[in-house]
């Protein structure tokens, strides 16, 4: 199995998988591991996780940890909003938009280091491993990929926690005293998956929750917001001017109190198999629904309508982890020319689990009240146009209706 | 103008428009006309209208008033919901929805009377003529279609009350004591338009919403209840089977007491402007999200996304008023097929405006918890037939990658 | 009917149609009339132009003359072929890509002598004045447009020829003594309607082609081209550098002499009926066989598919008029972004009426004769991989199965 | 490796591969070999695959030798057609029309007896082995596939002979002397890859085809034919009614004949490469056309523009290999919906190396003359309505312009 690794570059958290795959890593491929653990907003300390590495034998030099929220919301969580990306109709790719990133940066430590290799705690039947991978090939297509959970016989967290335990590797226990959830968290969500959410018929308890609030524990009163946008980007909230990771770091407080973006779903992955899961996007919710809210004003209907015929292949394209893809590129060309215009403001309302548009407004809106009023419009519309438009719309299918008559 | 007609089949509510349609159709055409009142499930009595329609001169057996509930939702309302439809990502299309089928009838009775045309009361700024028209000329090529909005001198509302006093036509003044807003409502939805509404910087009144409580004023306790379906229908609510309608009503009531369904919106008319309306779609909001919960796991994934990116095109064509054109069977052809194990049961959380998946099971589920599960699968899938199908996933982007570099 | 018009802007070729309509909109109107004829390579000589305008009492500083050959194709022809654009999955648009670039002409020409109005000889059944008018509105909304032939009564040729006889205007015959055809052309492709060509199941009699002879009468021996691309454009034939029309000129003497391009359609319009076209697109047909042989080197799947699925629509749009719409420029967007590498030379095979790729070669090649080969590929793909890959992909429908069965 | 195999239905041609495999098989598995062996119109002789089969030690009862040609017409290049399906433009699809049917016997007849496996020749870098298995899955998600060439150690042709001499399997040569190139064939065409044909810059020798003239061979007269459709079906030629696969046949010889239905392709593998091949598809490119053809007078535009749409995914499903797959299904459902009123005669004119249509007509054609004429339509169409028609569809585009002005 193993390749001759002298160098590899690991997707760290200082969590018990990799902890494992660390010291696997030593192990099986006899090669030095070089830790990259990223600051994505996941709202841990980052600075254990030097600790526990240089504990493994990581040497200083090779311990990387960046801050990456900026970028991350910047540069991969914005441009996807700016595409109203849903994967099937409903979850907002808070897991799969954070790959890529992480992944280029591996390649990049990679090549600063002279690793030859890269690695991350995916499992095999997950689509973290395709995103990562397909990521990590298309940035250099000669690095080496190891994934230890296809390659060892670790092959249950049962397993993974004797290996452990035998390695002096520290296992934390959750609220409730059993081995974890599956979960991820960043700036953009938090999920999770496994143990008792894997009947899809039980609902998800409540503690399994980390994110938000239950809306029934919500406040009782509705609190008001607006988010301003540019070029199709959120640049405020509330009037106040926020870089993009401080103005989703504020929106997922705001959706924390009132209990916005818990989504339960059964999803499709990419593998080949049905997941159950629970996801949690606080901020991104709100954010979601307020640039719909700005480009309903400020998008022409053939833009605005072409954007939601390509969605679905968008998100799906991120979902399966082609985000360094021709295809996903060539996407984001289309959707980003068409948001040159998407300003304004947008003003919602928070209430218990729900985030409405209730206002919008803009410099570019395209909207105009002398046109479609129901009074006495002094000739801006000629309502007898209609009657023509009409009469070609339907000659084809009055050609039709006779030939079927 | 006027061609010369004989006898024309009026869509008559007998409200404050079509009571004036109705006499100037009298008057400008010197013909027959012929009432026709459907019961859509808007909730008002629709004899009334027949009595005004007499009292307008209209022949006792030129008075056609009909029950169509069942027909609308179970020919009309399942068949869009099948499809996720959405206008624009959140529109669930309830306007759109009834308009041919009232020109259906429209065109059926026209052809038992003996009638040469058909009329309407949508103004010349709207979808709805156009929705109205391309039915009844695909119906039946032949017809002539009278849209008085677009023919006669009335260009305001101020002029058509006018109208309407001067020929002893009674106006009814809604509780404001102003003319009303343009509304339209069917089992499905209840739409408003117009007035205030028209600047979509100012939020809606809570006075506009008819179906719904005000989500603050909804129970502070949750309420669970189930939904079972068959290919792709809704049959049950709570394990009582119901007819479409008598489910859709059951439906509606839940989702008035909870205020679900509440959409604010812009939206692009197929006419070529922006306008801003308010939609309540209580039942139908309940109903959509339970339909994506038993897809979710008796659809398998590559129907799943062709649906999804098919859906806005439907939508759109029903929107814009083409359901009886091919390309709307033909995606219809395709949406039903995929439906034939649509079957399971749902459980919905309904609270403060929202309506939430949190349970789904069906005798044809295709989510195996022995596939996915975190624990030992026992051969039920080989982890290592990942690193297979990254790599050939892989590999255009790494053969890319090499020429970049 | 007549709005107050001042000064308007004709495009005009000098021929009959257009010579009528300038008598026309001098009489009708009472207005000054500014003449541009555009040379789109049509084959004409444009001098004639200029004295008939002068003669029909055209100002000599209104009549405009442009050479718009290289604009057109750098602009208009290769921009769209870069989207291997086909309408109705034959026709190559050449009337349609025309159109936008005479509109944009006439709204600067329009501004220049400030002009309030522009107009077109473009019938009222045909899709020329819907593209017309389309892009005059979008490049100047508030510009007037006359359509004399949706407002005259000259409703047929005849009586159009009486009106022309009527005011001295000189009516060309063609060599058949009979009224005209009904044709356009370009250095894109010259169209024909009418007529004969009325009736679909009559072939198209040989005469009515100009721009290329009859395969039967081209050479005997095949002739080999080659052509080189950059960035999805043509730049050279044979080697030798050209600019964009000078290529397509070239290209379509080449295509004349080997019989290529000849189509006989039978197409939808947007005003809704079908009609029956022939085209003769030369050097088009050439061009494009050639961007998708340079395209099979060069792009990734991912992106060529993208492509083919979004084509369809881009040729819609543009046969529709839609050139200076928001979706189109998306589109292009797309497409553009997916052209960068695509550089390189294709020879062709040139015999008889058809064109075929015989060889493609490119310094940005995806194609790799070491990852193909059926001999000893020495590691550069592992079979064992499609395995998995086979796997994971039949995963979902192992799924289906076992439902099924 | 080697799961155990008691017994094993093998896809056999018994050509020089499927030979070797079945020793390989076996010898590796030590199992019963079945062999299956299918007229698919190939064009050789299947008798010898018998005696072959027997001497290599199958039993007569597990020598399997069907006559599937008109199922695969029928049900498969008929429908297909019906789509327009071309991959990547150009493609028809030969070889992947061909792969599920093969399977759908290969399952049917290991259910007959009581085999647990399945095995066919195509080797690891190619699409067949993906078409193979992923019908082979979707019919019995239980059964197990073999894939000789991913497992065995025969890397190579070179290797695959030596280990054919070593077992006295008769290896022939071609015409050439070399060994043959890689070939599929059946009755919709004939492909060959690899050898020469690795250099995509190589023009395909003149010898390499072997179902068409060289169009520079082809009689010097053209030949005009007609082909009847009903239901989007060819069903006669020239006026002679004829079963599918005699259709095909009839349109086989007539291509051989005028050189018509070369392809010099390089084109995208599922598997991630790029490949270059040869195809003749004779027929299938007379009766392509002529599908179109018939369908441009008798499909309405809304539905065709749908098909164009829809035949790009359609036509990669099916290289893919996912026939038997619910989206591919739901394509076709909404594809034969179209097909209804799909029926009328198309006359073709064949010369060298081109099929054109000169003429098609219809019992069900929506081509009006009245309506499309140059002539005065009397009434048919009235122009004045392009003027609304073309307003409306510019109202966005001008409200658009006046906010950028």
């Amino acid at each position: 199995m193993a390749d001759q690794i002298n160098r590899v570059v690991l997707a760290y958290s200082g969590g018990l998988d990799t902890s494992v795959i660390l010291k696997w890593l030593q192990q099986e491929y006899n090669c030095e591991v070089v830790t990259f653990t990223a600051d994505l907003g996941q709202g841990e300390e980052l600075e254990p996780a030097r600790q526990k590495a240089l504990n493994a034998g990581v040497k200083p030099e090779h311990i990387f940890i960046d801050d990456l929220r900026e970028e991350f919301v910047r540069d991969f969580v914005f441009p996807m909003m700016r595409a109203n990306a849903l994967y099937e109709g409903t979850y907002l790719l808070g897991t799969s938009i954070a790959r890529p990133l992480i992944s280029k940066r591996l390649i990049e430590i990679a090549k600063e280091v002279n690793a030859d290799a890269v690695s991350h705690g995916a499992t095999g039947k997950g689509n973290d491993q395709v995103r990562f991978e397909l990521s990590a090939y298309a940035l250099n297509p000669d690095i080496k990929v190891i994934a230890p959970w296809r390659e060892w016989d670790l092959t249950s967290r049962t397993k993974l926690i004797e290996f452990a335990e035998a390695h002096q590797i520290m296992v934390t226990k959750d609220k409730r005293g059993e081995s974890p959830f599956s979960t991820d968290a960043n700036l953009l969500h938090t999920s999770s998956e496994g143990k008792v959410l894997e009947d899809p018929w039980q609902e998800v308890p409540d503690y399994v929750y980390s994110r938000t609030v239950n809306p029934e524990d919500a406040p009782d009163t509705p609190e008001y917001i607006t988010i301003d946008f540019e070029k199709g980007d959120g640049v405020a909230l509330n009037g106040e001017a926020m870089s993009p990771a401080t103005l989703l770091t504020a929106l997922n407080e705001l959706g924390r109190k009132h209990g916005i973006g818990r989504l339960d779903l059964v999803e499709n992955r990419f593998v080949g198999m049905k997941s159950r899961g629970m996801y949690e996007t606080p901020g991104g919710t709100i954010y979601s629904i307020a640039h719909r809210g700005v480009e309903s004003i400020t998008l022409d209907r053939g833009a605005a309508h072409l954007k939601d015929e390509l969605a679905p292949r968008y998100a799906e394209l991120i979902y399966n982890g082609f985000w360094f893809a021709p295809e996903r590129e060539m996407l984001q060309a289309a959707i980003d020319h068409s948001q040159e215009k998407v300003a304004g403001t947008v003003r919602l309302k928070l209430y218990k689990g729900s985030a409405s548009v209730v206002g919008r407004k803009s410099p570019n809106s395209l909207y105009s009240e002398k046109v479609v009023t129901f009074e006495d419009d002094q000739g801006a519309y000629d309502q007898r146009d209609a009657a023509g438009f009409i009469k070609l719309n339907a000659l084809r299918l009055r050609l039709l209706g006779r030939r079927e008559g």
